[in-house]
């Protein structure tokens, strides 16, 4: 039995997690960035005291952190959501509580939670990639999460995979998730209904993922365009990975990837054309399966990884 | 006290390796790819008799291979230079001898050395790329050699960075070796000079690396230009290789490293450019320190490391 928490930019979750991976009660509260540091530290400390009182004895807390967590002193030093710079979240948090905290990248926590109870069961090696409205990612190589030596590993989504009409927040020009998050197709489809590209996608006032994927499926030309487009340069990057690295499996999860078999096939037909060694090695690409979930569970179940 | 062996296209080294990662005795022979497996099979028995004879008692032998091994079975599923395929090379080779036989591919058995005993000391996670006339890789995380599920991580060099007037003989376009080894520099350069682009260069019947470094440091433009766009691609790769490992260091061999400095110069202002968290995680970039060694060295302390 674990104790995880899900910290995001709107939401905190808190869960108690069985032995074999199952939610068995969860709490959330809203996240309100301008309430400060402090009220958080709270609100999360709170939530932790109330999931004890309703588990057994839990001894470790794991938390899943959008940002990045320094490999040696376990610090926050960048966390863009919240406006948090290098803060000794685990430290001041331990000092409220009696249990020890364990830090993770929210990308990483899901990552964590796939390869312990979901599509990565069984592996020993896993990439997974979160497509959102960015692309996070999270490496296990051998039973280990890479974290890197300054806490900075796993950031697929700015893998520079080609040139691009936009350039990322980051500053770079050519990074993945401007060409394969759901903020990348919205970007790229406003621009070519803006060069008067005929679509039906024209008649939205927003569009989103599941927009583009049912129009797709109706077979309108640009929205199966984007598509191939996100899916090129992804399958671009997931052979990438698998020249460095040959993983056991890769594990595609995030909104985008409630798309399902219609997304998968496509990623699977792209990524074919880039593999260096097509007979030797295969790697298993499939849709990731805790949903929503992942990063609680991987919190939870942290305390079994270090 | 360690022996190591490194099966080249052209030659095979074979040493006696003392407990602190220095050469105490070396043979060589010729390789002759056409005389047969089994022949090359009896020419590095017969090496690694000779070498036990002469050194203390050793019980493992760490081999470097230029090909594929299959991470569970040992098989070296592929050898180009020697022609060969699916090859129970390490059980075969066990056969003649009493000693226990580890294959590594011979990029990681160089950055093995590296690691262990050259520009990697003291690091415990870090990614060598050896620039010849490909683009090799190697890559250590945790104290763990990384060699992938298939036996195919740490293909460095065909990592896709870019789009190219050339393919790569993988049959892929834009792998970084089509970019940034001594092969593409020739080629660019070739190619340049064919457009009429005047240089000195246009004076040597054959060009090498040396030369081109010569006449870069002679200000020679095309020389320049075309070290620059290696040195592009090469940060733009180790830029990619860091957001996704985040290693403790970088190490840069191979016969083009003999560039030094003006070299490791111009690749670490091409990677400040690429870099997605410069203030967070600044990766060492160095050259290697063990030359042509590396490999032999690397395969005989493989024994330390499984």
């Amino acid at each position: 039995m674990g104790i995880g928490i899900d910290l995001g930019g709107t939401a905190i979750k808190g869960g108690i997690v069985s032995d074999d991976g199952k939610i068995i009660q969860t709490l959330e509260y809203a996240t309100i960035p301008e309430s400060g540091y402090e009220n958080i530290l709270l609100t999360i400390s709170r939530m932790i005291n109330e999931l004890r009182e309703r588990s057994e004895s839990v001894s470790e807390v794991g938390i899943g952190i959008p940002g990045v967590i320094d490999a040696h002193s376990q610090m926050i030093l960048s966390c863009p959501n919240l406006g948090w710079k290098n803060k000794n979240f685990k430290s001041d948090l331990e000092n409220k509580l009696s249990v020890k905290v364990n830090l993770i990248n929210d990308a990483t926590a899901a990552a964590m939670g796939e390869y312990a109870y979901g599509s990565g069961l069984g592996a020993s090696s896993m990439i997974m990639l979160t497509l959102g409205t960015g692309i996070g990612g999270g490496i296990i190589l051998n039973d280990q999460i890479i974290s890197g030596t300054h806490g900075v590993a796993s950031e697929i989504g700015h893998m520079i995979v080609g040139e691009n009409f936009y350039d990322c927040a980051c500053g770079k020009n050519g990074c993945l998730e401007t060409f394969s998050s759901v903020t990348a197709l919205k970007k790229y489809i406003d621009l070519q209904l803006q060069n008067g590209i005929p679509s039906n996608l024209a008649q939205y006032d927003m569009i989103n993922g599941a927009i583009i994927f049912d129009e797709a499926r109706n077979n309108d030309q640009l929205a199966l365009e984007a598509l191939d487009r996100m899916c090129r340069y992804l399958g671009l990057a997931i052979s990438n990975l698998n020249d460095i690295l040959d993983p056991d499996i890769f594990v595609i999860g995030g909104g985008l990837s409630a798309a399902g078999e219609f997304l998968l096939n496509k990623l699977i037909g792209s990524l074919q054309r880039f593999l260096t060694y097509k007979d030797l090695a295969q790697p298993q690409l499939v849709l990731a399966s805790l949903g929503n979930d992942a990063g609680l569970i991987g919190a939870a179940c942290l305390k079994n990884y270090h």
